[in-house]
């Protein structure tokens, strides 16, 4: 996914992150239009709070972690019937390896600008 | 940080997690050898599970996520001497803006080349 390169603004926590660290194959293969569709339509489910997004050209190795209210959001996104099919077509065509992982923030710290 | 470009290999949750994202500033200013430096030291720390990197030149925009055993062990390496320096070199060179984030890891999820 691609998102604004900004470190996101979120609230206190605890709130929840969604850690996912993949590595993709070569070629776009649709790719980034995708990725663009899905940041804006995640933006509009509900308990979404934000998304940071960075990918390594040179390599192929991308970093997205998006910020979500609590479980049930999370879970709402996930079966989300566009999400569902950029999901499979991530399996399919676009990663050549990935990490998920489901994580409840508990502390964070900002800085310098964010102080 | 640098790290090896590929998903990092974890054990089953729970474990934590330790989000860093930031903007850097212009020019290197020392940043490639020490964050080098510190990947090499973070991974002699007790506890350490795993670190996954990704920055886009092109923006400045980077993410680092390392993953912990306990928060016992990410506290010690938080207050570890050559870290402490580094991190205050941050905050006052190299990061224009940063967020760090510190979650536990309830599920977590790999394909196709983990499945």
């Amino acid at each position: 996914m691609s998102a604004s390169p900004r470190p996101a603004v979120t609230p206190e926590p605890p709130y929840y992150a969604v850690i996912f660290t993949a590595l993709r194959t070569e070629g776009d293969r649709g790719y980034g239009s995708m990725a663009d569709r899905m940041v804006q339509l995640a933006a509009e489910q509900p308990g979404f709070l934000g998304v940071e997004s960075a990918r390594d050209p040179a390599t192929g190795m991308g970093i997205t972690v998006s910020y979500w209210a609590d479980e049930g959001s999370i879970r709402a996104w996930r079966e989300n019937a566009q999400h569902r099919i950029a999901q499979e077509t991530g399996k399919k065509s676009w990663y050549a390896d990935y990490q998920l992982r489901v994580a409840r923030v508990e502390r964070a710290y900002s800085g310098p600008a964010g102080r």
